[in-house]
């Protein structure tokens, strides 16, 4: 365990997210130093004092590793690329679950009022398994109402689902979703920027939402009053120019008040459907992410290295794998473990230690005069 | 009765609305030696023929009569403007009620699916009252659904509403709508392009709704399908540049699908009420028909006549009649009947023969020492 996830998760139980003076200091002198001074009271830093009394930064890992969460720092590889695009990231992120970057990396936000009607909550549910179904990583925030629906319907359908809290990873807030959120764990992560045992008070919702509109390609806002939470998250968006998407739902409402206000100001797209809402967030998402645009292709929303190997694939004949190291200018290990990930996706054949793409559907196959 | 009222009474019998031919020839000669011509089967115009046999205008003009209809034609005092935005305005009028021009002149269409939900139903009839009740006539098709809806609403705030229809003025349709047919041509006018006796066939609907896009500041779309005709109207309202509004409704619903789509199409703007209606049409319509822009002020939307007394009407002192004729170089008949118009909608006061403005609301009385 590297030093600087120490300092990071130590930042992280000390430190307020979004701090400015501390994001400075960070961004100048490293996490390690800017703990360092923060623990010695450096010039303007006695207001940390007793915090860092607090401080036990074994313990914090220990009571992670109980839960069976990890600390990811900036750098790490599952670290969502698109974080650093806020303009102070998490110091870290404690994580349950699977790799991050790769469920962020196709990922919608589907948000919404906790006081939601039937009818918010069972669209929210269909679309989560509409969207997880079609491989869209369903991210939200674990509340009543809306978030939990969505998580619900993305688990229905065994897909993945992120939850983002704004407690620490080991409190399940709200306590009635204890369940819901190890679900979650389970068929995708949880996360949380504070230190194991925070509690959930109310910047810390406004603080994490920003995570959920930038570890996401869209935001989606299901219901919403006029001064929903979910509204903060939809900013977030916008300032991040991520697509934002809003549900219509009946005027007499006041649960779509909101959705519907934010169509009027034409900051919001209305939607109906999982299909509209991946056409949105397809078409002006973040090119980052490589949401697909319109009928997903093979090989949209790899990462690097598996895009530049599929990419060396042949369509017709085989390549060995020295050939596609050598094509691609990788590490032979590194292409081998590509393709391993583009074959349980579907995205090359293997016959005999040789590879190629898979013969693309709705098309016949090459005939032999080809 | 003119020759040319008889002429293009005469034509709405014969001809169908929009034959572009007739237009054309109408626009060069004249709606009376057109009608010659088609009468004599002039080059080309023999296709009339067996309508030609059939025609007989002081028969329709004694059945109209008998309804209690006149012939209302362009030029007419009576004759809305902005119907000579069409391509092809309506040959003739027949009309039952008030003065269209002042009917039409705050305006609102509100149109939707015969195949209404109570929803939608019940948002029409109260968006109809408040609309009316702003002093915003009502404009729509007499149909089953939103339209029956909308006309109610106004009807139940005894406020003005129009019902266009596309069969007969003689003719009630649908029949089941006969009654209330009959209370909008009390509470406003009920009007048909068509001559007395016509059936209400599909193309004249189609016809129909360009009157309804035509006559009014913008359109509002309560409830539609994919394929509502509603949504016809809302295309020539689109061709006139005319503002179009769309109100939303649940997802789950398909009498909604076409209002979402068309706010999706950035076509429509979604709406939840009768103040957002205004805003719309106010700020985008037609300023021929001199809607308030943000919130109404006294002399908005008067003809020009009133307008002009209104403005020579002093706000402190009084205005002899005389001196306001003078003023406005208008004959001191046209000024008296323009003051008690003005009297009955509370903008100008009289006193012992003399005139001046109402005192403005929201503003304290001047003082004697200003």
């Amino acid at each position: 365990m590297s030093d600087e996830l120490r300092a990071r998760a130590s930042l992280s139980r000390v430190v307020e997210p979004r701090d400015t003076a501390i994001a400075q200091l960070v961004a100048t002198v490293g996490p390690l130093e800017t703990l360092e001074r923060i623990v010695r009271g450096h010039g303007g830093l006695q207001r940390f004092a007793p915090r860092v009394a607090a401080l036990d930064v074994e313990r914090d890992l220990a009571i992670a590793s109980r839960v069976g969460a990890r600390v990811v720092i900036p750098g790490d590889p599952e670290w969502p690329e698109s974080l650093n695009e806020l303009a102070i990231p998490p110091w870290c992120l404690w994580v349950r679950g699977d790799s991050l970057e790769r469920l962020a990396r196709r990922s919608v936000a589907v948000v919404g009022s906790r006081m939601a009607t039937s009818y918010g909550e069972s669209f929210a549910a269909d679309l989560g398994a509409s969207l997880a179904s079609r491989g869209w990583t369903v991210v939200s925030g674990a509340a009543f109402g809306i978030d939990a629906a969505a998580h619900r319907g993305a688990l229905a359908v065994d897909g993945p689902t992120v939850a983002v809290l704004a407690s620490g990873i080991d409190r399940a807030y709200p306590a009635a979703h204890k369940q819901l959120i190890e679900r979650v764990a389970q068929a995708g992560a949880v996360l949380s920027e504070v230190a194991p045992g925070s509690a959930p008070m109310k910047g810390r919702f406004l603080h994490r939402n920003r995570i959920i509109a930038a570890m996401t390609a869209g935001v989606v806002i299901v219901e919403a009053g006029l001064r929903s939470g979910s509204l903060n998250t939809a900013r977030h968006a916008e300032e991040l120019l991520r697509p934002i998407a809003a549900v219509p739902g009946p005027v007499t409402s006041m649960s779509s008040a909101g959705c519907h206000q934010a169509i009027r100001d034409e900051r919001a797209t209305l939607v109906t459907d999982a299909a509209e809402v991946i056409e949105l967030v397809g078409v002006m998402g973040d090119d980052s992410l490589e949401p697909p645009r319109g009928p997903a292709r093979p090989g949209d929303a790899l990462g690097p290295a598996d895009a530049a190997v599929f990419e060396a694939l042949p369509v017709r004949g085989w390549m060995e794998l020295d050939r596609i190291a050598l094509v691609t200018t990788m590490a032979p290990l590194a292409v081998r473990a590509a393709l391993a990930r583009l074959e349980d996706d579907g995205l090359a054949r293997c016959l005999e230690g040789r590879w190629r793409k898979p013969t693309p559907p709705r098309k016949a196959p090459p005939s032999c005069g080809e």
